[in-house]
Parts: C-alpha cells; structure tokens; sequence
C-alpha cells in the first residue's frame, strides 16, 4: 500500500502547553496511540462494509452525509440543497461549499477530525480553501478509486477490532453474518425505539407494521429481537427514546396501557407511561441475555420541522434538551441496578448532570456506567469538562471508556485519536499535580482508550 | 491633552501563566489592543453625551450609578442608603464607603474594570483605602472639572466608533440625531417591552398611554417605532422578556388575546401566549426592516420588592433563574431562523444553555447567534467558559463578538480590554495546543474584538 | 508521641503544574498549612469524643462507617453486606475488599483524604493492595490501641479549634458539656428537620413523640430547642430540607396548615407550604438567638429503597437533583436578607447555581454567604469550579470559607489540607495572571481556611 499521507498535523496537538506536563501527556498518549480501535456504538451501514464498493465521491463521504457538517455549513448560509447530496447536482458544488467555508470549522471537533482524516487518510494538504477545492476533491477522488480505500480494506487500515452497527426491529443481519464469515467482527446493536418509544408518533404504525396487538406479543417480539441480535454477535442495544424516565408497572397494568393507546383511547401521561415500562422491561431482558443497555436521551428530534420536510432527518437539527436522572431512572435501577449481570451505559448531551447525577449514581450502583461525552459533547475541552466532573465522585471504573458515536466512517480513527490525547492530557496534569502516579496514568489511560469499553461490553 | 495616568496595571494581566502561551497572548492582544471600540448594545443615556455637561462627581459617576458597585457594598453591609445617591449627602460619604470595602471586590470582574478606569483614566493609585479615599475622590473630582473630561471628549479618547443606546418606545432621539449631526456615531435602539410583553404589569397602561386599542393598531405602532428608531441610525431591537418563550400564533388568535387581557378577561397563559406572539412577530418585521434582534432572557428583575420600593430597580436586585431555548425558540426560529435578512442574538445568564442549547442551534440556524458573555458572566473566567463551551460545535463564526453592556460609561474601555484579553488568553491556549494555527488564531482575535459585531450587526 | 508518620506524600500535591505558578502556590499554601482547624460543621458523634474509648478497628475506622467508602466499593461490585459492619463479620473482610478495590478511588477526593489519613496519620505505606491488606490493617490497628490515636488525643493532634456536630431535637448534649469542660470545644448543631420539615413521612410521628399538638407549641419548641443548643455553644442550626422552598405565610395561615397535617387531611402543597414557612420561621428566629443559619438541599435521599431497608440510611444511596435558589429563597431573603443579624449560609450539590444564582444573590444580600463546596463538590477540580464560578460576581468577601461536612473524623484535617492546597491553586493562578496582588491573594487564603469561617459563624 502506497502511503499518500504527507501529514502535517502537529504530533503534539491537544497535548497541554506546560513543558512538564506536555511531557507526560506525550508519554501516556505514546503508550495508548496505536492500541486497536474498538468502536462498539455507530451508525456505519453494515452493507456499506458487505458489498465493499468503492465510497462515492469527496463530498458525498465527508460532506454531504455527515450532518455534522452539513449543520455548520448550513448555519453560516450554505443552502441545505446544495448540501444534500441531490442526485442531479454536481458534487463538486457541495465540496467548494465546504472548502469555501472552512474557516467556520475553526476550534470545532469536527475540524478535528477533518483534519486528522485529510492528511493522515488522504494526504490532502491544509487548509482547505476555495481555490484548491477542485485540487483536494481530485486528491481525495484518487484515494477513492483505489482498492485499499475500499470499506473493507479501510477496516484493516483503521485497526478495528469491533464495529457495532445500529439496526432496527426487523433486521436480518446477512450482511453482519458475511462480514463475520470474512473476519470482520461487524456487529449489530438493536435500537427498539419504534417498539418501545410509546412516545412516537410512529409507535402505532410500527407496531402494526409486524402485527403486534397485545402487550404479551410485544414483549415477545423484544425478547426474540434481542435473542436474534445476540446470535449475530451483538454485545448491546441501545435505547434513544426522549426522556430517562422509568417506570415499573405490572404487566396488568402496562397491558391496558398497550389496549388504550392503540386503540386511540390514550390518556394524559399514557404513552410516557408505557415507554417507560418497556425501558425497564429492556433492562430486565438484559439479565437474561446478557446485552448491555446504552441510553441515549434528551434530545429534541427534527426541530426545524420544514427543513426536515425537504431534506429528512440527518441534517443537524436535533438539539439537546435539559434533562435529568436521579428521578427518572430510580426505578429501573432500583429493579436492575444491583444485578451483576446487567450493565447500563449512559449518555446525556447535558453537562449538568455528570457531576450532579450521572457520577454519584455510577459510584453507588455497580450496574450503572457512564457513556463517554456524546455528540455535541465528543470534543476535547468537554471531554476534559466531562473528566474532572465525574472522576472526583465516581472514579475512572465506572466511565465506559471511550464510545464514538457516527455514521462518519473515515472519522473513526480520528474521533479515538482525540479521545486518546483527550484522556492523555487529562491525566498528564494530574500526574503533574502529584495527584496520580505515572503508573496508575498509564492504567487508566489504556483503560479508557481500549480495556474499559471491552470489558464494560465484555468484548 | 494632559496625561494624568500613571499606569500601575500589569501589561500581561489576565494572560495565561504558562511562558509559551503568555507569549503567543501576548501577541494576539497586541494585534488587537487599539482596535477601535464598537458598543453597540449599552444603557448610556444619550442626554448625557448630548448636553456634555461635567460628570456629576466621583460619587455618582462610579459608586451610585453603577449597581454592579452599588450591589456589592450591599452584599457587605453598606446600607442601601448611603450608596443611593441621596442629594442630601455628602458624595463623599458613599466614596469613603466604596474605598472602605474595595476587598470586596477582589477578583471581580467590577474589580478589574474600576482598576482599569482608575489607573488609565484618572491616575488614581491603587489599591483605594479608607484612608486616602479623600485623595483620589479629589483626583478624580479634578479630573472631571477639565474639559477633556466632559462626555464628547472621552467618546473620543475612548476610540468609540459607535455607541448605541436603549431606548423606550416614544423616545424622540433627538439627541441621537444632535449627535450625529456633531459627528458622534450614537444610535438608538429600540426597546419594546412595555409594548411587547404582555406579562408585564404595566403592559396595560402602557398600551393606554400611548393610545392603542387593538392589536392591529400594536402592530402598527411597533412597526413605526421600529422605522423611526431606523431612521435615527438604529441597527437593532431589544428584547428582555421574561422568558424566551415564543410563539407563533395567527393574527385572528393574538387579537383575540389581545382583547381578553386589555378587557381583565385574561385566562391562564394567555399573557405569556400573547408576550412569546409578539416576540416572533418582533422577528418578522426585522425581515424588513433589517434590525437585528436581540434577546436578554431569564432575569427575576427587583427580587427585593422592599428596597425596589424605596430606591427603584436599578440597585443590583436582578438574578438569574435557570432557562432553555430548545423548545421555547422553536417558534421563532421556524418562522425566521433560516432567512439570511434576519439576525437573532441571543444573551443568557445561564451558562447551562451554552454548550446543550445555543451552540448546538447557533450551529445549525444561519440566523441565530450567540451573544457574548452578560451581565454576571461578563468576566474573565466566565468568557473563558463561553468560548470553550460554544466553539468546539459551532465554531466562532456564530459569536457576536464582544458586546458591552452598561450604563457605566468610563467602564466601556475596560470592559473591551478585558474581553480582548480574553479571547487572545483562550485563543493562545489552543495555538499552544496545535488547535488552531496562529494565522488563524490573529483572524479569529480580531474577529472577535471588532469585525465581528461589526458584521452580525451590520455597521 | 512517636510519629509513626513515613509520609510518602508529595508536598507539591494539588498545586499548579506551571513552574512561576506553583512557586506562588507553594508560598501562599506556606502561610495556611498550619493554622488550626475550625470544623464548624460535621457528623462526629460527641458520645465518641466524650467517652474517648479507642477507635475499633481499622474497616470500622476508615470503611464500614464512612458512606463515601462504600459506596463506591459497592459500585465496583462489593458486596454491600461485606461493607456494612455486620458484627459477626471478620473486619478484616471489609478491609481487604477495600484494598483490592483501591484503584477504584484513583482521582477521587476520598483517595486524597484516605492517602492524607494513611500515610500523615498511620504511617501506612501505599498504595494499599489486596496483598499486603493485612499488613496495613494490623499497621492501623496499633496505632488504634495507642492511648495518642484515642479520639480526645486527636483532637490535639488535628489542632481542632472547633468541632460541630449535627443534634437532633431532644437531645440533652451531656457530652459537649463534658467535653466543654474539659477543654474541647465540642459544640452542638441542632438540626430540626423532623420537627421543620413537614414533607417527612416521620414529621407528624416526630411531633406526636415531642407532644406537640399545635403550631404554637411547635414554634415554642423550636425556640427552646435552639435556646438550649445555643447554651452549650451552638454557633449554628442546619437544614436538610429537600428543596430551598421558603414562603412566609401568617402564623394563622400556617396554624390552618398545621392542623389539616396532623389531622390527616393535607391537600396539595399543603406539607411543602408548611415546611417552605418553617424554613423562613428558622430565620426569624436567628435574627433573635444569633445562631447562623445553614441550608443544604437537593438531594434526593435512601435513592435505593432495598438497600436502605437492608442496611439502613448511611449507604451511600443519596443523589443530588436540579436545584433552584432564586424564586424559592425569596421569601425568606425578602424577609430577612437584609438583616445584619443574620446570617444565611447555603450550601448546594448543583453547580449549575454557583454563577446563576448564588453568587449574584450573594452579592447582594448581606445575610446571604455561600457555603464550601459540598458532599460530591468537596474535591480539588470542583472547588477549583466554584472559585471562579462564584468569585467574579461575587468576590471572596461571600464566601462561608472552608468548611468541611463529615463523619469520618480522621479524614477532618485531610479534607483541610485539600481545601487549603486548592483555594491556594486557585489563587496563585490569579497572582500569575495579574488579576490579584500577592498580598491580596496572601490575606484571601488566610481568610478561606480560617478567618472566615470564624467571622461568617462569629466564633
């Protein structure tokens, strides 16, 4: 393979400017930086990986699907139809677009990562700007042509170890079972929300959609869902319904919350109720099944409905609500938060709760985890934000580890490769504040950036 | 022009302490430090720069008219009384009081403004005690006899290329236009809240005061004030409503609220529904007359209803109450937030919103930005925390820039400075880090000090 | 006494790691590190003090009894009947699942109290491993059987000042006037939530047990409590209320109220209004017995109901929720915030209140100070947030000072040592960057470990 990279990214970058602390920061990052990469939570399409053809063009890999650039462009006045990935336009356009407003990337982890897979993967030279768009496009279109920037090829070259995928009710994992069979441990996540999101405006139709008319077939319905995730590899699932709240009804009680609502009879707090439930009930199946819980929540879906409209859901406009835990979850962990075998992982786009909830929580029930800083959050200050607000109650044992969370696939080296100088730094300083030892840093450095996740996943 | 400072500041104050990235601050500032000063949100009275007469005396021009001083000599035990500005006292009397307690404000950001007024402008030594508190009143009082010392002159010594007032509906602006005639770029901006938010106690009178019995005739008169605040130079309206809770309701339903509030008839809800209409409403007809908008939201204003009785609402007795914009703005933003005519700069006081709502939308809707750091959090470490918590999603393109905000004149070169200081502190931070290039970090400074504001509010 | 001391700590610990910055950190840590320790608040039991027999042994000492140990050893999966001090057990079960699990408390505050204990107090070699627990358990066992290790012993060795505890209503305080009497100064604090806070399943049965059978009785016993508290030396009452909820309704208001809750026939509101009115009654009554008054709310208790049930209250299963100050204080502060009589000292486990709401109110209202960082804020990185939170609006002038909240009474001079190592970090970064004269910052760090505390309690 003929490497392209002619990088020109500072081997120092997100390491602190203290010389003494730079120092050990370079020293636990040396020692984390080429571990493997466990991606155990994404939205990288399995088949994109099983049929292995060539990614389309520049734009469309880097720009025209990820909605976290799509967002950015959008906001400083780059049409969403320009950025789309309409069929009938020239994806050169979307691409000078991007490259016309790169200085709007600035400090953004996104850059971060941009940067990290222009130079590092494709050996494109920074910044980007305006007048070498078409230059990068062709550098990048090249890469693109090659056998060895094939999904499959990119999967050795990336060193995944594991790649967790997210599927829906239904699914039939042919693609997960091909990979598996060529030795790509390509896994699937259930992600049952259509299911058990009573919530949705789309939960009666879901429902309908695989003839489900009783609580009982529901429930039997999850049960055979996760069974049949589990037998193609899957070590989770994951859950992103609006609020944490849980409840524990009794099967009588949720069973006449089922006949209500699909009938159309639903009452006030009805379909909250249920959801509710049917989270606890997730939680009492992964003591059977042995799946690990991943929450995800608090945020507000497809705000700008009219764009959403046009352009679908994936353009950048979900944002976070506030949300809070110490209340909602009290049920599902005073039914499962004890239990050896369960874990729950979660994650919140609300910063508040790690010091006020999330890391006392964590530090008292030994099923409960901490998910690694997420989406708006996955970024270098707020994963140093996310350390210092959660390890002086709970520790490092009780964080997952590092989780990256995209449907970027090239991004993925990049978002562990922050996260890994992102916890180097970190620790550095308090390995420089007499705090830690070098030692116990360097434990929980490879902790964090590979052990943790597998064992909190039991990979 | 006499000089009467004799400087006692540190060059480096406010720079990180690391030498590397002190030096790269250092640098950063330097590019910036003598830009010249846009104000263009603030609370000085234009009759004062108009008339031209003298300050008051040191009393009055730092001590009693400032309830950012007026609260903290409170908080300490100095009665409401003295701090006042009684005319039957002795101004003395509040200034030895406010030289008696200047540890209180250590490590202020009120601190760090008086200590820059103090030094650079009257030459006073620092720190002030009770003991020389007769010296520098008397400094400072000569200082304010000298002609080079009335309003004009300091507007020019202040390197003020623009100051923008607030401004009821009815203002005349004859001041404003006095100004400019005299070559001195203050503008007015219009602050409908009497007429707007309908939660208000005085909403009601004031709709009868100036004549208005319909919501058709509200409209109108909002949309003259808007033309005529125009036409004085205005390049924004301000909005401080209670809540940034809007909505977008037709003009058939407004006016029907309308009708029930002004009648007694109100139901529950119906002034907050009328008020979050109204706001929206407020969005629309920037779309033509091209004002941009700003939004100061979660404020309990005169929590101590005793002493706002005795000594009025300006003593320092407004505090924070927690928000969110996610859902409340939705509205709004549906309506307008895409526009490219429309600008929307929202303020908040609850730094929670920061990275969990207004960065994620700032970095999605082209219209909305996030205003710089407000009122309590106008300070170093708090601007620290904005830009760390905003930038890392939606980059600096979708700051204000820095905004003043202060009815304490003298204070407006000291409040530039500090946030100047600020942003090239944060910015050094990450040229160390090999975040961001030098190149670009300069860029971004002067951005941030100048041509920022300058752009979202079109000047 | 023989010091059994082979410290092993760095006496760097917790300063800055920039070289300029920890000199200054080192000086100011210098001229606090030996001034006695004033423990105005706490959960030490007087009957230990009083009867000053030997400490049992070293799982009871330093495990089974401190709720911050066993919770996170329970949330790494021990057993919580193994940490519960079940007497039939071998302690020294409980202390080596303790060492086995030490790696689980890296970066935690309760390791930097428990390395302080261990190595300044016991001479324990660290780090603890499940190896050489029994080595380490029959280390502090010695020390235990030491007449100098006895609990009156050392309270001369921690150079306690003062000591608080937390007293119920009905209790007799016999210990802290024997203790008194022989030179201690072992104060009470009454603490009256059984009798103030209506919301308790156990208020009406608590009141029943004092026969209390009217608002007005109950008013009378809360004088005469408070009376009797202050006779033996009380400084200050404490409030555990689950929210800062104040009203200040008419004692015939509250007289109805009192008599529908004991009747068993409250509505709505009616416990939350009635406790909301105590709350500002206790404020009355301090403008009268001068006892200083001590909030701390927001915390959800007994998360875990099986487990309360099981091992009772002190498991660690206490979680903090969102908290709001500002509407819910109002009465209260409207009622007596401007009283140089009182004095109201808040403590929160929200963050989210320090810049929002507490420092602005704080700045304002003179009864108003703003206690240490608490519970799960009690930590460098945390306190460190709650300087520069708090300080920039409000100045240090507010601050309660340092005052540390345990029942691990050996941890006491640890959990100073970390305080006074982190308010001089604080400052020193503050020195470096020209924001304070070294002398300011000199007389602020004297003032946070020990001048204030006395001058906010008046001790």
């Amino acid at each position: 393979v003929e490497d392209v990279s002619t990088t020109t990214l500072h081997p120092d970058r997100l390491l602190p400017a203290d010389p003494a602390t730079r120092s050990i920061a370079r020293e636990l990052y040396a020692g984390i930086a080429t571990l493997p990469l466990v991606a155990v939570h994404g939205h990288v399409d399995s088949a994109v990986l099983f049929e292995d053809r060539p990614f389309g063009d520049p734009a469309e890999l880097l720009v025209t699907s990820d909605h976290y650039v799509q967002r950015v462009l959008h906001s400083v006045g780059a049409p969403l139809e320009r950025l789309h990935g309409d069929k009938n336009r020239d994806p050169r356009d979307a691409w000078r677009e991007f490259c016309g407003h790169w200085d709007a990337f600035r400090a953004s982890a996104t850059r971060l990562w941009l940067e990290h897979e222009l130079t590092e993967l494709f050996g494109v030279e920074l910044p980007l700007t305006a007048e070498t768009a078409d230059a990068s496009y062709d550098a990048i279109a090249t890469c693109l042509a090659r056998d060895d920037f094939r999904p499959r090829a990119l999967f050795g070259r990336f060193d995944l170890e594991l790649l967790s995928t997210t599927d829906s009710p239904g699914s039939t994992y042919e693609a997960h079972a091909g990979l598996q069979a060529a030795g790509l441990r390509v896994v699937p996540t259930l992600r049952p929300d259509t299911l058990t999101d009573a919530t949705r405006a789309d939960w009666v139709s879901s429902l309908a959609g695989l003839g489900i008319t009783s609580y009982s077939q529901l429930l039997d319905r999850l049960a055979q869902e996760r069974q049949r995730s589990a037998e193609h590899g899957a070590v989770a699932t994951d859950h992103g319904h609006a609020t944490p709240h849980t409840e524990d009804l009794s099967d009588v009680e949720a069973s006449a919350l089922f006949d209500r609502i699909t009938k159309g009879q639903a009452g006030p707090g009805d379909t909250e109720r249920l959801a509710a439930t049917l989270l606890t009930h997730m939680a009492v199946m992964a003591l059977d099944d042995g799946l690990v819980m991943q929450l995800h929540t608090g945020v507000l879906r497809d705000h700008d409905r009219a764009a959403t409209a046009s352009y679908g859901s994936d353009i950048g406009g979900d944002f976070p609500v506030p949300v809070t835990f110490t209340v909602p979850l009290r049920p599902l962990l005073e039914r499962c938060g004890n239990e050896a075998a369960f874990r729950l992982v979660v994650f919140t786009v609300d910063e508040t709760v790690y010091s006020r909830e999330l890391a006392p929580m964590a530090s008292y029930y030994p099923a409960l985890h901490l998910g690694a800083p997420w989406w708006f959050l996955d970024a270098p200050d707020a994963m140093a934000r996310h350390f210092v607000a959660t390890v002086e109650s709970a520790g490092y044992a009780k964080l997952s580890g590092f989780v990256d969370d995209t449907r970027a696939y090239c991004s993925i080296p990049a978002r562990h490769d922050v996260a890994r100088r992102s916890i180097s730094a970190h620790l550095a300083r308090y390995v420089a504040e007499h705090r830690l030892s070098l030692d116990d840093a360097t434990a929980v450095a490879a902790d964090y950036a590979y052990h943790q996740p597998r064992a909190v996943y039991s990979i």
